[in-house]
This record gives structure tokens, sequence and C-alpha cells, in this order.
């Protein structure tokens, strides 16, 4: 399994070279306009002072980890600022395997390929279990495959590829078993707004001294380019995860940070409202081009990305080349998240042209 | 030894806490203003597309590492961009150590703290080698500590805390010791701006595949806290290292390499010239009071910092307390970088404030 970025690139840069005008479906980045709070606070802090540029603390701005803390209903001693969900992961993963409570990270299959390269670079093993075709993640296969080896259970919900929120049922069941196996469950919950379903449940929701919840600005602001995220740990995990922070990046970039608290204060609830319901636009019109193109496909219950299978055309990255050439769409092709979805393709919802791409899909497979 | 971050706030907590006016000499952060084009870039960035805040590609944005690598006389692959000169550090260390060829990393003492706290994160284990009174590296003390067991030699020219600028002799020869030994050398040269002495030879200048240069804007275009820096390795090692990078932080925060660029196009040669010009301003007022004082102390031949010592007030944690409360002076105590200092103090010159931090020390110490 490759990591997404490069084989990304590949695609992308596949569809730049095409002789023909390409939908690109393939990058998770909206293509919306962030909160204009969080314009006006740039331009704010290019006019500041020179001490206002200078190191903020190595844990993120007091204010920002005080806004979050305070929507998330923790402590701010809990949260650490990071430079992006990336570098959340990073610190909850490394933090967990720290523990020297085994070597194992239980992931999924679908899986966002990021985990998987960062559990080898810190060291550890993969164990993977299979969600069903819905992206149902059943808890009593993690307990199954979990044991006192097990540092790490990560899971990503809304989730990324699949598209499944997972239930409160879910993340207590997991959050349960992290326990009982003396494991750390980490939540990457950046989607979070981008629950389509109404069932997401936080693991915040459960309390526990064994769980840490990762989340970042980047797509619930549309600013992935800023790299401002969030981790938040149990009191007695945060402590290294701060040194960890600091020995690897220091701090996170200032004006990103400045920028997003300005956002995070000003922004009213219609405007990531609003960018939900473009989003359930758009799947409306992808699926209905799937069902016409006689696809079988997900319909995702949060998250950007729905999930594509053509009968005799599966989802390599050959034939990912090839819907490029023929139809002018991007997508990327399924075992970039695993063995289990090496037949499907992952089309990202978030450019403006979602309904020609669905007309030449209908056209091409109809 | 702690890291200096923290040891730095508590110092920085204790000053603000004072009965008294305190002059913070404790931080390496310039009170000087930022180039105007950083400013007007920020501000043009404030109103781009929101495809300009999505992702920049990982190793940094093109135009970036293209600017960098024309000044350097690299090749733009050989470039990471990174946040900050913490991470570029981090990179490189890490690399150091991936490559198998032993656990060691060489270490000047006095050293800056950040060097040994990564060291023991990443795993491996420190050797120190002194420097004599002047801050001047030994090379055959150098090569007399290294061994097969080296995987890294970690220098920092111009030097944080000594003032020492490393000759070209000296860094060839660190670099013969490097390859001798199958080790890396990575030099931070993050002062590079500051120095003084017209005597820097950057690491690039001699051609070896066992030597990463690190380096970053925090410091000569005063924006400690936009954390914008960058690596430059050898073909053969920058793979792994841009994989860390991704695996770790994705990509770095994109507003800030923005502004960076526009400062690194605009920025005349005088913006650098002028800041020399008023930290050797800053050195003579300061030193001439040291000598009034009757102290020993360092004449930083690059960098910021003064190291002093005073006859019967050896700089330890209680002894910089001390002198915040009775003169106003904050600095950093020696032992923060390693034994050979701990009678000593560390005075950042990055206050407008020097000469009247001059004049307080002259009244106590005459």
């Amino acid at each position: 399994m490759e990591y997404e970025t490069p084989l990304f690139f590949r695609v992308m840069s596949y569809a730049s070279e095409a002789d023909r005008d390409v939908i690109d479906m393939v990058s998770g980045n909206p293509d919306w306009e962030p909160p204009a709070a969080l314009r006006s606070g740039l331009r704010e802090y290019a006019d500041r002072e020179p001490s206002a540029f200078q190191y903020p603390p190595s844990e993120g701005l007091r204010e920002l980890r005080e806004e979050i803390a305070a929507r998330r209903g923790v402590d701010a001693d809990q949260v650490v600022v990071t430079n992006g969900a990336g570098e959340a992961n990073y610190l909850a993963m490394a933090r967990a395997l720290e523990r020297d409570r085994g070597e194992e990270v239980v992931l999924t299959d679908p899986v966002y390929p990021y985990y998987p390269g960062k559990t080898t670079m810190l060291g550890g093993t993969q164990t993977f279990v299979a969600v069903d075709d819905e992206g149902r993640l059943e808890p009593s296969d993690v307990r199954a495959a979990a044991s006192e080896e097990t540092a790490a259970i990560v899971v990503n919900t809304p989730n990324n590829p699949t598209g499944a929120v997972y239930d409160g049922e879910t993340m207590r069941e997991l959050v349960a078993i992290a326990e009982e196996c003396d494991a750390i469950l980490v939540s990457d919950e950046v989607y979070d707004h981008f629950d389509l379903s109404g069932r997401f449940e936080s693991a915040l929701s459960i309390e526990s001294d064994h769980r840490i919840v990762t989340n970042a600005f980047s797509k619930s602001m549309a600013i992935t380019g800023f790299r401002v995220g969030y981790a938040i740990f149990p009191s007695d995990l945060v402590v290294d995860a701060k040194s960890r922070h600091m020995l690897v990046n220091v701090a996170g970039s200032r004006p990103a940070q400045y920028a997003v608290l300005r956002a995070l204060r000003e922004t009213e609830p219609d405007y990531y409202e609003r960018n939900r319901d473009l989003l359930r636009g758009r799947i409306e019109t992808f699926t209905g081009a799937l069902d016409a193109a006689g696809a079988e496909y997900t319909t995702p219950r949060g998250s950007f990305y729905v999930m594509a299978r053509f009968d005799g055309y599966p989802g390599t990255l050959e034939n990912v080349y090839r819907l490029i050439d023929e139809a002018g769409v991007a997508g990327m092709p399924g075992d970039a998240f695993g063995e289990s979805r090496s037949e499907w393709f992952r089309f990202a919802l978030v450019t403006p042209r979602v309904e020609t791409a669905a007309e030449r899909l209908s056209t091409r497979f109809a």
C-alpha cells in the first residue's frame, strides 16, 4: 500500500497531461469559501507588531486552546494545537506506542493510508479489521483482533473513504475494548462538521483515560493548507505528547492559528450548515448518475467521498488512468485504501463540477 | 539538562510576577521589524481564491524551494521546506539515525538543548565534545570522540549560545570526519544572516553526501512564529526524509510559506545589514557594561547571545531569579546549555532595552 499523497500526485499529474478536460475528484481539498472571519483575521495579523510574529506557546495560542477546550468540554491543559490532523495523529499514535503495552496497531480495511504509514515509521505493526460494504465497523471484530499486544486502535469517523459514521454504541464499545486491552483508542474526527446523518458521536463523549481524539480545522474551514489541528489527551498522557510536539515542531504556525482563532469565534453555525447542504446536493446528483450507470456505490453518511464499482471496470490505477482518458473524470484507485476495496474507485465531491462529472460517468457506463 | 522552552517559560513567568520592571534577555525572538514584503505577502494571500488555501506540496511550495535552491546552489529536489529549523533538525537527525550506522550523536558542550532532547526521542545516545572558552570547536576533539558508532555530528554555526562562528577549515574537517566514520554532519545554520565576523562558511560549500544543512527564516526575517525552515539533503537521503516529513506533518503552513516567498524575493540586502548593525551596536553597549562590572564574557562573532560570568554570582537558576529581583534583568542559566557553562548566564540581545539592561548590570556589579 502506498501513501496517499504520492499516488495522488501521480494521478493528478496524469490528469493534467491528459489530452482533454478532466474533472478532479481526487483530492480531499474543499472547493468552497473559508469563513469570512478567517480572511479578516489574516489581514489583521499582517499588521500586528513584531512581537506577534514570534513563537506562540509550543502547545498553541492560549486563547485558541481555550476556545477548543470550551467547545469540546475538556480542560485546556489537555489540548495540544498541532500542525494539522496529520501531526495530531502522529503524536497520538506515538504516545500510544511509547507506553510499551505492545506494538500492534489495529486499523480498519479500508483505511486512510497515512495510518499504516505512521505505524511503520513509529516501529509498530498493523492488524486490519474489515468493515462491511456499508463501511460499518463491528466492535466484536475489533475485540477479536485486539489483544494485550495492542497499543492502539485507530478509527476515523466520519470515515474517509467509506463515508460511514460510527454511532454512539460503536464508540462506547471501542473505548471499552481499548480499556480491556490497556490500549489507546485514537479517534480521528476531522470530518465531524460533515456528519450528514445526525448520528455522529465523538469519542470525547465517553469518559476514559484510554482515548485520544484528534481533529483539525482543515476541512471544516476549507483550509487544508493552513495546518491547524489539535489532539485532546487524557491528563496522564498529555505531558509526554507536548514534549514530542516541542521536539519535533517547536510550535505550529502562528498566522494560521491567529486566523483560525478569529474564525472559530466569529463563524456562525449557518456557515457549516451551508457546506453540508452543498455536499448533500452533490451526493444526490452523483449517486443518481451512478444509479443510471448501473454502478454499485456507497452513499456517504459523512465526509466527502463516494466509493463506486463499475461492472467489468475495476478501480485499479490503470483503470483510473483509463477513466481520465475515456470520461474526463479523475478518481482514486481503491487499493490505495486497502485490499478490500481494490475493485472500487473513490470519488471526492469537493469540486463545483460534480454534475458534469455525473453526466460523464452515466454517459460512459450507461 | 532540561529543554530550553520549559525552562524559558519558568524564567519568563518568574520575571512577569516580579515586583519590578524586568528586561527580557531570555528568549531568542528578534524584536525588530520583519521585511515589508512579508507583511504585504500575507495581506495578498488573505485575498486569494479558496484553492490557494489548500495543501501546498508536502515538500513546500515549488517556487519557494526553487528560490532556496538557487540561493544555496543546490538542486530543488534536495530541499525540503519544514516547520521551522526545529523540524529540519528533527528530520536530519532522524535520517542520520535511520541509516543504522550507529546510535551515537556527537554534540558540543555547551549545546543548544533541543539537540540532546531530539537525540533521546529518536533513540540515540549523546557524546559531548567541549569547546574552548571562546566557543572554538577543535576538529581533533571531534575526531577523538567520533567512531564507527557515530550516526551524526550536530553543530550550530553561528552558535547559540557561544556566539562562535566556525571557519571554513573547521567545516571541512567536520565533513571529513563524518565521511571517515560513515556518519552525517548536521550543520544548523539558522543564524547565518547574523555572521558578524565575515568568516562564516556553510557546510554546503563542501561537496559531500555526508552532510545535511538546516536553516530557517525565523531569525533572518524576525518571524520565529511563522515556522518556515528548510533542510538540504544529499540526493540519496532526501527521499526518506520527505516521507517522514509527510507522515509527521503532511506539509508546512501555506500562508507562512507564501509570505516568506514574497519576502525572500523582494527584500534587499540592506534589510539584513541593518539588523546586523543594530546587533553590533548592542553588543558594544552590553559588553562595555560587562567590562565595567568586572565580568568575564564572550563577544559574539555571530548570533544574538552574550555569555557572562560574574565573580561570586554563578549563573544558576536561583541566581537568574535573584538577578531579576536585584537588577531587573532576566537571562538564562548556563546549565540549560550543558555542564561546561553552569557558572555562566546567557543574555539575548534581542530587546530594544539593551542599554538600560547594561546600566543595571554595571550598577549592580560595579
